[in-house]
């Protein structure tokens, strides 16, 4: 069974491939009982537009682009983008549009990914993750004014829409948790500081510390499992170590935890852990993880939303989220009385 | 700045379109300097070829399709897909080939999606997976003659070709470790029964065990966390519970390990754990968890390798991966005296 074509719908109506061709794209040139054969026996045989013929037509690709530029190892264990793309999908299925998702190798292949696709008309958009202070890609997205929705922070993503979480709400629930608990130091596991998340985050996290006047302080990271472990195994050799910590992933969150737990020190009973983001790895370890939870699947729904809008002429606009909720478990409680 | 055409490049070079389009397409009616002009012109300006058009004329899609029809939910938790498409990816961004991913509501639409991809040329082949017992996919991949490479086992796979891995040699690695440490109640907690996968280990883990004659079982589970958690504390509340469990993905094993530490069962002193595929997850929890360990990355590269030969009209054909290697790590030690 090959592909059915019009030669195939004309054959079996007895009539000429012209007369398929009125029928098929609503043209005038046969009669009415004749264009309902025709359209019958195409849906019959299913029979397809060529997706390339209609694209040159309508100048229309029928996909978006989604490119993510981490090495292939730590994207596997982060849940937080396979979420993301199937709250994107969940959206997109419904209009037909195709999402066309590659990982590159850097940020340089990244751009060239987008010229590329959008100079081939293989897409009528892109998702960009990842947002960096000073990003390249914004200005090289501008210029090809390829509709473009930033998954992130709008105060970085240099006029292009934006859907992005509250995080000064997320970073006062956080801190509100473990000063209620006791806790007076506090520490914080960031992501690469070259990140517009991060730089949000940390601000959001000093404020909400300075409001209620407790000792605390941001060490770097990377998101890694590996990095996660390091941050936590110098942190607890420090002479007056943190009483908790909250880790800016989940992969981090349960990192840190194995390493304290290593080291002999007892989660929660000397050392609380918080995990900024929520996933099933918080739920599933020993003590589960208390964390701040946002809908991810519905995130990468409203970014689908808002780029169909862009990509049919809408006009441009960032969206907010709602803020993260905390889901208290077993992974935090008093500090130990010193 | 709009996409270049082919009369932004006409204008500059001071030529006709004609004269324009006679040099992109390599053909006679240009003198050889005005092609090299007109070119470099192109070249400046950053023209693309449309890809629409380019399809239209040589026929290919330039693109392979992936659908995944498990819930979104669950698939966030698992690294196992991330790592294939990182593979797949690799390999394809190298001939500039895309791939289109879809996460599909269920078999039903993930059928509809491989008729609409390929009746409207969209892709030029795609990979299968989760292979299940009489799967309807391969009658349908067969008659729309659809290049397809079956991620899984070929005995399921109807003829169509398939990148599979050797069950059979972690089967024995797994018993064999936890044999050598001293266990005769092994449980195995499994994938889904309706899969390929599932009924192959099954074999394989069986057969393993029947060869140095040790009491074991099977269990059945679905791949989530809260199946691995309930089937691991079903399993400890019998009168005579397993020393050690082997989990069929390392989500199961994760929160297996989580279940028993809830239940008060020490691993490894009191029960071993082992995990049916590495991950980060498994290294990254306290005790680490013992994993069958496997190239995903490698595999995803040898499916896609497949796929563009089959699509370049290469012969059909299964490639074996090679076995996986045993990691041995801290949840699994001597059983308990009895």
């Amino acid at each position: 069974m090959k592909r059915p074509t019009i030669a195939d719908i004309a054959q079996r109506a007895g009539v000429t491939k012209a007369a398929v061709s009125f029928a098929l794209n609503n043209q005038p040139g046969v009669s009415p009982s004749t264009r309902q054969r025709i359209l019958e026996i195409a849906r019959e045989i299913g029979w397809q537009p060529n997706s390339a013929a209609r694209a040159l037509s309508d100048g229309r690709a029928g996909a978006f682009g989604l490119v993510i530029d981490r090495p292939a190892g730590t994207l596997g264990a982060e849940p937080f983008f396979m979420q993301l793309i199937a709250g994107i999908q969940g959206e997109l299925a419904a209009g037909h549009t195709a999402l066309l998702f590659t990982v590159a190798e850097d940020r340089k292949a990244e751009i060239e990914l987008y010229r590329t696709w959008w100079g081939q008309r293989r897409v009528d958009g892109v998702f960009m993750v990842d947002l960096r202070i000073d990003d390249p890609r914004i200005g090289v997205l501008r210029d090809l004014a390829l509709p473009t929705v930033v998954v992130g922070a709008p105060e970085g993503s240099g006029g292009l829409s934006a859907v992005w979480t509250d995080d000064e709400t997320a970073a006062r629930l956080a801190v509100q948790h473990l000063v209620g608990l006791g806790h007076r130091r506090i520490a914080r596991v960031t992501g690469m500081t070259d990140l517009w998340h991060t730089r949000i985050r940390t601000g959001a996290f000093m404020q909400a510390v300075t409001q209620v006047g407790v000792e605390a302080r941001c060490v770097t990271a990377d998101y890694t499992a590996q990095g996660g472990a390091d941050a936590t195994t110098a942190l607890l050799a420090e002479p007056a170590p943190p009483t908790a910590i909250v880790y800016d992933n989940d992969l981090m969150a349960v990192s840190g935890l194995g390493a304290a737990q290593r080291a002999g020190v007892d989660v929660p009973g000397q050392l609380s852990v918080v995990s900024w983001d929520d996933s099933v790895l918080c739920q599933l370890v020993h003590p589960a993880i208390t964390a701040l939870r946002r809908d991810v699947v519905a995130y990468g729904a409203h970014a689908a939303q808002r780029l169909l809008e862009l990509a049919a002429g809408g006009a441009p606009g960032s969206r907010g989220e709602p803020p993260a909720v905390l889901e208290p478990r077993a992974s935090t409680a008093a500090p130990p009385r010193s």
